[in-house]
């Protein structure tokens, strides 16, 4: 499959902390991590587990960027 | 300056791509690559060069997870 | 390729008006026509023609629900 | 009222699942089914109910597009 | 219409810079002002004209805080 | 700390929602109230009282406009 958003990224799950309805699941992408906030339903769904293999999407709109 | 959203990745701006009124900007994170579509007028405002030092700035309900 | 976006819908591509930069793509789902801004650059890379069948990829925090 | 958003799409509540905070309200558009995540709050302000004749609101660069 | 985002704010257009295929509208909202980025056609559809009474609607998960 | 949204706002926190997991933070701007939907963690981290000093970070593309 492929997708309209500009960033698709190779990572690793490195952690998984599920809340009530909600779960960070936190991604290594080569040394950095990205924190993604999806349903305790989706990780379930997509059997996310720590050390599994997974892609970061992105949309390019929604990456903003700041300097010091 | 502090922000809550959740990921503030260090980054290094590799290319800088205008358009009539958006630019693309590539951001290398540790070796992986993150484009993030911001106006002509913030690329200016905030100087951005190739090479300068960056924050991308990321919400976590903003980033999707996928698994082949 | 399964995703964390609650909703990933069967389509239909009704129409592609191309800008300078942004592509409006009008999809047909069972009747209703859902539209999505895209770059033009995905819309070549995904081979997107009117007809094809593609599926509308949406976060459901992303929908708004109005009332009358 | 009419609003910027390019997607107001005609549906009616299939389903509401109330979580602690966050409500999953099931849309049906036409056949096809819209998941939106809106607070508890909204849903009781907006008076849904199983039935309900209500509008979709989606911006459309919140609308991705994936071909297989 | 109600709708389900949870910041509805009463404002007054200050200001309509069209681009190529977006403008920026500038609503000033007791003193401060706040910039949408909407298409021109929706600019049009909506008769937006400066001094025109509107509504910003953002929703709650759009509103990042920071602190010095 | 320079950013590229459009909307960098002062304001005043108002009041704070604290829920499960996400919190609910009232923001004053010169008389109009917005409110931000962050996590619980974010609050804490931000230092966020009632009667900070505080801005609401908002991109212009998540800002839409509704006229009656």
């Amino acid at each position: 499959m492929k997708i309209s958003a500009r960033n698709v990224i190779d990572g690793t799950v490195k952690e998984i902390k599920k809340g009530v309805t909600t779960a960070h699941v936190l991604i290594d992408i080569s040394g950095a991590t990205i924190t993604a906030s999806i349903t305790n339903e989706s990780v379930d769904e997509l059997g996310l587990k720590t050390g599994a293999k997974v892609k970061a999407v992105i949309k390019a709109s929604d990456v903003m960027i700041a300097v010091s």
